[in-house]
């Protein structure tokens, strides 16, 4: 089977100064998360590696990079989930790590929960062993306004060489959100979801209106029976406007191996490779 | 429309000690829901009443009376749902506060977000003006290991007058989890969904796996076109035995004011209004 994966940087209105910035960002995690999947390796160590790229990339609101919460503070939420066997990670409103996808890892790993949030999944994190990352850290000079409508939620989909699906999302949450606040990045269903026999999907956008919906759930149960994954993710986004009253976008692989990727936002960069293993970077 | 609702204790192995407690507090519960119904109020009031009557109850495993997670404390989980609007709150892992439920309606209320979880949380109760709660008035004695399988969890769905549904669950957690440990009673999609086109529905059992499979999101969307809610809650609990790994139960009621409930547990307390008004408890 061919390997298959897609990035996204986030939904929102275009971002001039970052535009460069976030192309290249998004080709590089495009290029480390399909050297993973050509040399055999895991759709599940794609994603996560794709995103982690972004997480330490300060153009993302990511890991490094991430906005500020009403307090001045760093809050993050991420996730992942093995299509595989539906294992899945989450980590919501965490402080104080480098990479919360791979916290988010680490809880699918260890098995026993999948969603941990605030103190307890930094507490997670230090059991873990995961790198520490100060506020300081991970706050970059001009982000206190950046991300207003800027986007810059990142995710990842790959399809690997055996078959498997995963996905991955990771975002510093929204502009002056409430302390305590989880969003869809964090939500198995709402930001993240995977399944072999279907696709996956990694959602961006007005992270409320995405809860509602149970937008990358919605998409990807959708999936199947040949259906073309991106009248599916046009749908998705339909239903996210109409019903959960926002915007936002999604990048889709179903179980053929099929990429696409919709907004209903002015913007939305992406990185894909293509059949001949070219990466594509668009707007 | 004639108005309905059903409420559930969880989902687990029959507790003899408290057969007794749990089906007089469901039956009150019960009727407290259904009286508002009967009034001509809104589901979403008679989910939060009857849900609020649980928690207050120390026979489930809700508010007064949740388990103590691994470091002997309390930390709850409580989300509803509008059909009506699909606007939804929730909280995770919150302390202090004695109603869960009514911190979860402040913030769908608010509108801003939909789930906060932790400190923050406990930070919207105390600007909300909701009761507090120390950790001793929560507990209640010899429930260190009472929750073991025993479910507890509590949940509500109903249908008003007006043709609207809603959803609500709240609960404890589970025995000995991680701090910060967030499950499906607080996540939009798993533990609670309702959408008037569709149907309501609220799920307890294993947390972990109800996030996995996104159980009443997943019931939720088979509902329509006539389909028995009975064979969806079925088949839902067969996905989630199958593909999420776990046990659990789920109670529904559909557009059409049929309610339904399953359990792929031993046990799981249920009551709710018969057609004449009655009300019924049963294991």
């Amino acid at each position: 089977m061919a390997a298959r994966l897609i990035v996204h940087g986030g939904a929102g209105q275009p971002c001039a100064s970052l535009a460069g910035a976030r192309r290249r960002g998004l080709g590089r995690a495009a290029e480390n998360g399909l050297a993973i999947l050509l040399g055999g390796g895991a759709a599940l160590d794609a994603v996560v590696a794709a995103v982690r790229e972004l997480e330490d990339d300060p153009a993302f609101n990511a890991g490094r990079g991430s906005c500020l919460n009403r307090d001045g503070d760093i809050e993050m939420d991420a996730s992942l989930m093995d299509g595989a066997t539906l294992s899945a990670g989450a980590v919501g409103a965490v402080r104080g790590v480098r990479n919360p996808i791979l916290l988010a890892r680490a809880v699918l790993s260890e098995g026993r929960h999948v969603l941990l949030c605030g103190e307890g999944a930094q507490r997670f994190a230090v059991a873990c062993g995961l790198p520490s990352a100060t506020r300081e850290d991970l706050l970059v000079k001009t982000q206190a306004d950046r991300w207003r409508d800027e986007g810059g939620t990142v995710g990842a989909v790959a399809l690997d060489r055996a078959g498997h699906l995963a996905a991955a999302t990771s975002t510093g949450g929204t502009h002056k959100k409430h302390p305590g606040r989880v969003g869809d990045s964090a939500v198995i269903g709402a930001g993240t979801y995977a399944d072999d026999a279907l696709g996956a999907a990694s959602a961006t956008g007005d992270g409320e209106a995405i809860l509602r919906v149970t937008l990358a759930f919605r998409a990807v149960s959708e999936l199947g029976d040949g259906k073309d994954p991106a009248v599916v993710a046009r749908r998705a986004l339909t239903a996210l406007k109409a019903r959960g009253r926002g915007e936002g976008g999604l990048i889709i692989v179903d179980s053929l191996g099929r990429t696409a990727f919709a907004r209903s936002t002015p913007s939305m960069a992406v990185a894909y490779a293509r059949e001949d293993g070219r990466i594509v970077v668009e707007d």
